[in-house]
């Protein structure tokens, strides 16, 4: 499901390079669609020991919702894969705040979908708060 | 390094959705780019236990010429990955061709780049015979 928003795109793209220049060989799914039917996470990561199908979501603020049916779709693809499926979250002025207290300078954080809280929908919902709280930081998820 | 002609691109949609049928996860690399200035493989394909990054390759009938960059780049990026580099081939009318003794229904034959023929200017060739000849047929890549 390739983010189309333009601020979501240059998100994204900046994680992939992220991941990239840590040793990471890095795909994104295709805009137009991934010639079968099936839904595709943004990004697919290898390092020849991880593997990471991820959704990567970026925010000004709001909360960052995730939808049922593509919670289902990521799992569903990194479990065929063989990946380990994860929710890259991103809120603007949230990269390497001191006054927070952290040194993410990347300002991405991630979840397993398991680890989100579910809204009464079944949609998954990450707060702000909840991302500088109880995200992996991006530091951590490429383990240095 | 997305397949821009036609019917390459027909045929490099009908592999990933050969792959997809047999159980694997496929991604297909966007055909804009990949965010980073790595080139990417063609294919990306996972079942939980083998990894495959694939250049497919089409041709009516003459032989198939792959640039030494491009293999480089393939390589680069399996290993990488964590994923083992295949080319794979495809000639028309080669389609399980009872005739030739092959019941190979998709016509595609796979090779590690190792296994090809070397040309004096540092590319890499397959002839239809040697693909048909040893190349590893569709169903033994993907382990029935």
């Amino acid at each position: 499901m390739p983010n189309s928003n333009t601020k979501g795109d240059r998100r994204e793209r900046e994680l992939v390079n992220l991941l990239d220049g840590d040793g990471f060989a890095v795909m994104r799914a295709p805009a137009s669609g991934s010639a079968t039917e099936r839904e595709l996470p943004d990004i697919l990561a290898g390092d020849s020991g991880n593997f990471y199908a991820i959704e990567a979501k970026s925010s000004g603020g709001d909360p960052i919702y995730i939808d049922e049916e593509e919670v289902k779709d990521l799992l569903f693809f990194a479990e065929n894969f063989g990946a380990e499926p994860r929710i890259g979250v991103r809120f603007d002025h949230e990269s390497g705040d001191p006054g927070y207290g952290n040194d993410n300078v990347s300002g991405w954080y991630f979840f397993h979908p398991d680890e989100l809280y579910e809204t009464n929908s079944g949609n998954k919902r990450v707060k702000k708060e909840t991302a500088l709280d109880d995200g992996t930081p991006y530091e951590n998820l490429v383990d240095f």
